[in-house]
Order: C-alpha cells, then sequence, then structure tokens
C-alpha cells in the first residue's frame, strides 16, 4: 500500500506518530503561512497541515495526494467535536501529486444541489460525494448479510443463465442476435423463474440468486432496463416456510444496517382487505385515513352518482378549508389518473356539509355522514362511485396523496406486512382471463380442484411483502402438476402451441417427479434504497441509466456499424 | 415443511421416533412381501421398508413421494456402513405420491455414461446425479467465501451495468437492440474493466463483484458465451497487494472446501522463465520434464535444421521404445499444430544415439548430448529449432503431451504459481505491437519513463495466478496518468478518435485526480471447475450451452418473427 494509515481512522492514540497518508484534496484553508487541508479518503477524512505555504502551493481541490507527516494533538481550542478524527491533525512533512484534477463540474464536499445529468455523466465524481459514495457501501453490506442469511439458512447460490430462449410472446425481452447461429437470438431473462423452477425439478430444494433482470419497457417512474433480484425457490414447503425465510433475510439487514429490529412475524393482510381499506395490493400502513365503503350508507340515495355497485369515501384531515383552486386542483389530479372527477363535501365548523355534492345528499344522509366516515368538523371528505376496483384505485390514489398533502407519514415508521391471498385471475376487458401474478401460481389448497369453474372466486397461494407502500417481495407456491398447470392454461386461454413454445421445457421436466415447490423474489435495488434513504432506485446503482435507457456517462446505446450489423449476423437468416 | 425430517440426516439416535420424509424415489427392491425403497433427498438418503406390497405397489424410479413412518435399528447383520444412514431405515406406515415420474432417459442412480447431448436436454435430471449435484453446493460454497473473504478485507460489492456501450472496434461484443430508442444498441460487457478503474477514479477504493461477462467467440474448447469472474479493483495500490487479496482469497477457498492449505506466499516465476523452462506463461509444475536450451549446444553444429535462432529439447522418458507408428505419430500432432515436425533422438540402451536425426550430429554432439539433456538410456529427446516463440510453444505443447502419454503428472498435487513480469507489447506480425494484457496495463516502474522506445523490452505491472496449468486469475497494475495512457496508446498504434471512441469517458474520468490503481480478475467457473474435481466448466455451470452456443435445455437461440424485430427496432435507423 502506498499508505500507512487511513486518514478517517486516525486517533489521539496516533499522536506522535509518522504516518503516510493518500487520498484526495477534499477543503484547503489558508491562514498566513499555514495552510490546512482536509484529505479524504474511503475512510473519512483527517486535517493536514502545511507549515510552509510552497508545499501546499499547488494543491487544488480533488487533487490525488500521497502525504506524509506526523500526528498530533490539534492546539488547545482547535479540535472538532463533529469529526472522528477531530481531535487530530497531521504536520506534513513532505507530499507527493499522485495525479492532478481538473477544474470540476460540481463541487464534491458540500450538499450543493446537482443536476441528475451531470451527476449520472460525471458518476465517478458523484460517488466521490459522501453520501452517494455511503449508498453504494449500503447496498454491499446488505449483498453480503442477504448472502449470509441465505447460506446459513442452507441455500444453495445458483447462477442461472442470462442468454436464454426468446419466445415469440415474450414481449419486452431484450433479445440478442448470435453471431455463431447467425439468424437465431437469445433473450436476455425478465426473470429466472423456468430456471428457478427446474432447478426444483433437479432436486436442488433451496436454491437462491443474486439475479441481473432485464426487461425493454418503458421506464416508468422508477424503473431501470436491467435490474437485479434476490431470487428464491424451495421444495417441499409451503407458504409459511418462504415467509419466514423472507423475514429472516429482510430482518437481518435491517437490523444490522438501520439497527432496526423489525418486529416478526410481519402483520399478515388479504389482498381483499388491502383493496378494501386502502385501495391498493401495496398499503402504506404508516399512516390512516382507510377507505370507507358507504355503498350501503347510500343504498336509498337520490342523488345519481351514488347509485353505484360501490360507493367509496376517504377523510381528507382539514380539507375543509381548501381553496377554491386547490379543490379545483383535484379534479385535475383525478382525470390525470383517468376518472371523471373526484366528488367531495366539506365538513363545516359547525358539523353541516358543505361543497356542489352536499345539496344532492338527503338531510338524513348529510347528518349521518361524517360520523359514519369519521370525519371531524374541518375534513373534506373524498368520494369515488362506479366500478369496485376502479374506484377503489382512485381512493388509493386520493388517500396516499392525503398523505403527502398533509404530511400524515412518519418518515421514521417501517411499516411492514404480508399482502396474501391475492386472486389467481382477473378479468382481462376482453371476456377472458389473465394471472394476477404469473401462469405458474398455485391455487391455495381450497380452490385446487375446481378454480376453473369460478375463475373470478380463486384464490392464488401468492404473498407480497409490502414495506412503506411499496411492493418489495412477492411469490407463490407453484403449480407442480402437469393436469393443473393445463386448468390453468386453459384459464387464461393458452393454447398448447402457445405453451410448448414458451415453456415447453419446464412442462417436459414436470414428467419426471416434479417436487412441491414455491419462493419468492425480492426488489433488491427498491430494498436498497429503502436501506440507505434514497429517493430513486437510482441512488443505489452504481451506474443508473435514465427513463429512456441513456447513459450519460458512457453514451450507451449507440448506432453500430454495417461490419457489426453483418459479423453479428443481424440480417441473417437461420437455417431450417 | 412437508417433512418433518431430512432423509440423509437420520441416524440411530432417531430411533422409535416418527418421521415424514419427502423426496424421490432412487432404487427398489423387493423381497417376498417387504420392499425396500431408498429415499433421496437433497442430504442424502434412508432406506425405506414398505411391509406390504400394496403400500409401494405404485412407486417407480424417480416418483416424488412423501413417506410416513417410524425410524428403527437395522436388523443385527443389514447395516450398511458406507452409508451416512446406514445403522436405521424407516418402516412406512404412510406413502403419498407427490408427483410421478414418466421413464427416464437416463438413470439417475448409479454412474452410468451418458452423453452429454442427454445430460445437457434433461440437466434437470442430470443434476439430480450425486455428482452433479455435488459440483452445483461446492460451487455455492466457493462463492459464499469469496464473498466472505472479500467483505472481511474490506471490498464494496458493486455492481456493474451489463448493458452498456457498444464500440465499433469491439469485435465479439454480443450487442442488444434498445426498443426505446430504435437504431441503438447496447452492448453486453466482455468485463467490467472500465467500469472498475471508474469505480476507484470514484474513491471507493475497494471493489469486487462476481460478474457476468460475455464474448461472442467461437468457442474453443472449454468456453461459454456467458462466464463468470470475480473482479476485484484496488486503490493505492502495488503488485504485492494484489496478489497478498488473491492467495487470501484461494487460500480460503481451498482449504475450507478441500481441506488443502496451499503453501504461501505461493512460488513466483517470470514470465521469461515460464517461456524457457516450460514453453508456456501458465506452466503446469506437477512434473518435471524442463525444456532444455540447446542452441548453444549445437552452436557449431553442421546439421543445417538446428542452425537457427533457438533450439530447445524436451525429454520423453522411456519414450526410445516407441514403436514407427507412435514416432509418425509424434509428427502428425507437430503438424496439427502448425509445425512443420518434432525432429527425435532416440537413447538407446548402450547409451549411442537413433532416430533419424542423431545421423546429422557429429560424434562430439552425440556424446554429449543425453547427459545435456538429462535424458537416460530409453529416453527420446525431442527438439524445435527456429523462432524462439514458435519452437518453445512446440516444446512446451510436447512437455504436456509427454505428462499425458507417460502418465507423469501426480493429479492429487495442486501447484498454485503466479507467473510476473509478462512483455507490455508483443509484435503483431504486421509490424506493429499489440498488448499482452490490455491497453491499461502499467509498465513496472523501470520502464514506466522510456517503455516507449524500447516496447519489446518493457515489462508489464502484470501477474497471472497459474494452477495446474492452468491460468485463473489475471490482473495488473493499471496506468492512472493520461499522459502514460497517451504514450501506451501511441505504441499500440490507437489513434485518438479511437481511443475516444473506446475508452473515452475513462480518459475523461482520469482528468480528475484519479489514483493509483490496479486488480485482478479470476475465472470462476474455472476455479470452481477444480474445486469440484469437474473436467469442464460445463461441470460446474448449471445451465451451459454446447461449442455452438446452443442450449439443447431451452433450444435457445431461436429465430425471431418479423414482429419481434420491428418491436425490438432490430431495423430502425437511429436519429441524428
Amino acid at each position: 500500500m502506498i499508505r500507512t494509515h487511513k486518514a478517517g481512522e486516525l486517533r489521539k492514540e496516533h499522536a506522535g506518530q509518522q504516518v503516510t497518508l493518500a487520498g484526495w484534496v477534499a477543503r484547503r484553508r489558508d491562514h498566513g503561512g499555514v495552510v490546512f487541508i482536509d484529505l479524504r479518503d474511503a475512510s473519512g477524512s483527517a486535517q493536514v497541515v502545511f507549515r510552509e505555504e510552497d508545499h501546499a502551493h499547488d494543491l487544488r481541490a480533488e487533487y490525488c495526494v500521497k502525504v506524509i507527516g506526523e500526528v498530533r494533538v490539534r492546539p488547545e481550542g482547535n479540535a472538532n467535536p463533529e469529526l472522528p478524527t477531530g481531535e487530530i491533525e497531521v504536520v506534513a512533512t513532505r507530499v507527493e501529486v499522485l495525479s492532478e484534477s481538473a477544474p470540476l463540474p460540481f463541487p464534491i464536499e458540500g450538499n450543493t444541489g446537482v443536476s441528475e445529468e451531470a451527476r449520472l455523466k460525471y458518476r465517478y465524481l458523484d460517488i466521490r460525494r459522501q453520501q452517494v459514495g455511503n449508498a453504494m457501501r449500503v447496498r454491499s453490506k446488505a449483498t453480503f448479510l442477504a448472502n449470509q442469511v441465505m447460506d446459513e439458512l442452507g441455500f444453495v447460490y445458483v447462477e442461472t443463465p442470462t442468454l436464454t430462449r426468446s419466445t415469440p410472446e415474450g414481449a419486452r425481452d431484450f433479445l440478442v442476435p448470435v453471431r455463431l447461429q447467425p439468424g437465431n437470438w437469445y433473450a436476455l431473462p425478465q426473470s429466472p423463474q423456468l430456471f428457478k423452477q427446474l432447478l426444483q425439478v433437479a432436486g436442488l430444494e433451496r436454491y437462491y440468486q443474486l439475479a441481473k433482470c432485464y426487461r425493454d419497457e418503458d421506464l416508468r417512474a422508477d424503473r431501470q432496463p436491467e435490474f437485479t433480484q434476490i431470487d428464491i425457490e424451495m421444495s417441499f414447503v409451503d407458504q409459511e416456510d418462504v415467509i419466514a425465510v423472507g423475514e429472516a433475510l429482510i430482518g437481518r439487514v435491517w437490523k444490522e444496517i438501520l439497527g432496526y429490529e423489525i418486529p416478526t412475524p410481519l402483520p399478515r393482510m388479504t389482498y381483499a382487505d388491502a383493496m378494501a381499506r386502502y385501495g391498493s395490493d401495496k398499503p402504506d400502513l404508516r399512516f390512516g385515513q382507510e377507505l370507507v365503503d358507504v355503498t350501503e350508507y347510500f343504498k336509498d340515495t337520490t342523488f345519481r352518482v351514488f347509485q353505484a355497485d360501490y360507493v367509496g369515501a376517504v377523510v381528507m384531515p382539514g380539507g375543509a378549508s381548501q381553496t377554491r383552486k386547490e379543490l379545483d386542483g383535484w379534479q385535475d389530479w383525478a382525470k390525470a389518473r383517468g376518472a371523471r372527477g373526484l366528488a367531495y363535501v366539506l365538513v363545516q365548523e359547525d358539523g353541516t356539509l358543505g361543497g356542489p355534492v352536499a345539496k344532492n345528499l338527503s338531510q338524513q344522509e348529510q347528518d349521518g355522514l361524517a360520523a359514519f366516515v369519521k370525519a371531524a368538523p374541518g375534513d373534506a371528505i373524498f368520494f369515488a362511485a362506479g366500478a369496485r376496483n376502479s374506484s377503489r384505485d382512485l381512493l388509493g390514489a386520493a388517500r396516499l396523496e392525503i398523505g403527502r398533502r398533509c404530511d400524515l407519514v412518519d418518515q421514521s415508521l417501517w411499516a411492514f406486512l404480508w399482502v396474501v391471498d391475492a386472486p389467481m385471475f382477473e378479468e382481462d376487458g376482453e371476456g377472458g382471463w389473465t394471472a394476477v401474478h404469473h401462469p405458474f401460481t398455485g391455487p391455495k389448497p381450497e380452490y385446487a380442484a375446481d378454480f376453473q369453474d369460478k375463475p373470478g372466486e380463486a384464490l392464488a397461494y401468492a404473498y407480497d411483502m409490502v414495506c412503506n407502500g411499496m411492493e418489495i417481495g412477492g411469490g407463490s407456491i407453484r403449480i407442480h402438476r402437469a393436469e393443473m398447470q393445463q386448468r390453468v392454461f386453459d384459464v387464461l386461454g393458452i393454447s398448447k402451441e402457445e405453451a410448448e413454445s414458451k415453456f415447453g421445457f419446464l412442462l417436459d421436466a414436470f414428467q419426471y417427479g416434479p417436487p412441491p415447490h414455491g419462493g419468492i423474489a425480492y426488489g433488491w435495488d427498491r430494498i436498497c434504497m429503502l436501506l440507505a434513504g434514497g429517493e430513486s432506485i437510482r441512488d443505489v446503482i452504481a451506474f443508473p441509466k435514465t427513463a429512456s435507457g441513456f447513459d450519460p456517462l458512457t453514451a450507451a446505446p449507440t448506432a453500430i456499424t454495417a461490419e457489426q450489423r453483418k459479423e453479428a449476423g443481424v440480417d441473417a437468416k437461420p437455417k431450417e
């Protein structure tokens, strides 16, 4: 090593020692003939004193330097209790510039706001900033802890292929031309789902992997074309076993990194409850404002809008004092989400109801409403009426918006839960059914025999881990019998040909004594984001891409040359 | 869990306990009314006894079953000391078939030879075979140990992008069309080289990753289009630091998995020595038969063939008794390697020399030769004469072939070493130079100032770890000064434009105080193969591909449809 000590680890005990440090010039202060420099390395920073100006003459911000000097206790009154190394300083006797730095595009020290574009283009400088570098270290630590837990629990780490089979139906697959087989293409996997199930047929019993997954889709909000999941699959298990592993994993990581002991077992909520009470399959339990079903309450109403399959309400505390503009804003907000608007009443301080909807309600309906939905004087009550699912969606979103606008969310809380008993199928809007999870998800045992007869009622043996309103893991007990798998395909309208093309090798494997099995996948980027206190998964990805899949650092993707096209066999016709 | 106990963990102490097992029917033996079945799960197997034929009536090989029964000590004389569970058996009271198995394409039990094609097509059955499944477990354990060592040494695990920049010069890149930016393509990385160096500029100081790498090249012998390396990079280090980390890593893995304590520090050999003594930059030190330089010995020879820049010899013990056919076979062997032949003399039992070459040598040359090359009566001496490098290559290959044919290699040995001081450059045969490692490899300090003046003499600050004749790791101290990097590019004839296109973002980063850094990458597939006692890296890859990049299991790669082409933007023209 070029250095003898790490800057951030120097303490009073080192006083009198000759040390060699290596790192970056972080801050510089000149005081008449004496120059103070904060020397930063990965461990932290230490103050270096240059008695003579000429030693430090050339040292500018982010020069990489080696410094030889003697550690001494700082003079009385000069200690900095906020810094771990604040009691000492290093009196430099020699300095060597290891490399110079051009003027920086943005400062490394301090919390100056910098555009994301600049941060990503100069990511190697961005990561030098303490918070960004720390996020990388948190992710690394979390990854190691995950490996440790899975090892302790007897899981076998298996790397599954990332150059795999493209299927005509696999929309959003990234495709890869194969030079050695011109005209043929691999696909990058959206998940190791089929392989992890094959590994159960193979008898490994407990599989896990830190798996890179790929999806060529419009990058909404906080997605990346490549992402990482902790992928888990187990044999001879039921839902309880997979849940126990997940709680061990998440529990360890939160405890070791944040010092937070997650109370286990985590609460569980059925999908039906989550939708009814929170209008979401990933409810944020850090605050209340549960939806209230007022369908029954308005069952005899003469107000046409509320003569609907479902009428629900959510209360906004203090919402009655919103300006007309704010209330109109809610209408725009609802329209942007595809709704026609957001009906509301305002509970006046005297308990009477205001707002345009109120006058359409009978006196009796008006009188009991606030109490029924637990609204207080000064609150607003928002309504959605119509089809149950879309109305709950809207109210669920309104609830989250209320939480934000009214600052109801205690940011220090961790609200974990399992959402269980999701439906197996949902209507696809064209008279058919789609799988809520994926087509390998098994039914709960009580629906095993006849889910095909009432697809809308069958519940899946599936479970999602939710934290603070985000889904951070999802899995299920799988189907392992070919006969049952066929019934699911029948409900989904997947033909034998399509099944054969997409999953033929899995169905083949299921002929040879497949064990009962199930698993889960955790969204590792999102979990690390929560652990690092980030606001986006980009905060915990070393070299992320923008929403269009562009990397400002390397300028990927790029056009390719005619020669590359030819060499890669992009335009070749496959041999029969 | 469906089971209460693992089959392989049952012991005498469990006698009298009621247990539920779950696993596969491995072996079945019928003995007049009593049926014995070996029930196998991931932990091992246990003998299950069915007293009545009808319970076990339907159980065929590889059925997946659940068995309830009582553990008992096997009757006197029936214990099987070769089996960990050999002292007990489980008397079944109930059995449930969890899933049936169709007739198998090959047996799971026993060591019957099976074609590799069948093994890969039914990989999920192949992995059920003990040796294959164990190889997966060894790899998993090795991976965890590697994580543990790197964590202990303070390394930060960082996932670098796998959808990255394609460059016109990047032959053998896999390309990926990007739907969101039609006409533009990502490339899959051949290694994280540029990113790991950027992470040093970013100040992380100690980076590692279990990194998936891709190369679209002809799959020679034992290559895969995707492969895994343990990728390491460190700041403020010299060669000794990187070597120490490597020895800690390899030492831990060999010790924990094989119980073998690798003597450290590993021996080191210069590249020049390795080439001179073994004709290889990855010498197999498990046996002798070093090359002997006889250029000087033959300096006055009249034999035209030996009037060459270099003449070398290697001895084949007992080789004088080879038949004419065998000796001709060596000529064919040499021709297949592109040589004109392999000159030889045979040392007769009386010490005189036989073979066609002998008569061309002077009496004096003949008399001293055996002693000079340390050949004994009965040995053969092979020669190569001509250009130094190609002759040594040939003799090095002959040496390995001699090792195989004469069974000189002690398979129980582990012969590790570092090969250091490789040349920076070698002639490209067209009057220019290519990098022996890669263009970021730094010179040894003594060549730093003037390597450009004598490129053929400059030694690189590079080190390869070799085990049993295989390169298992390779790395170097990198260049971190733009000025020096430019001199290397100049030697290599890389234009400013080409450098900008290929590595522009790294060169940009080097403007901002890059630290001195270096690293290494270990070929993880190969290391796991050695640990698992495999003969091919396919033995330690769950779902490997054949030499043409084909996966017999999923039938990847496949043709794609016109719609997929369109959707993926394969034929789109990029926007300017």
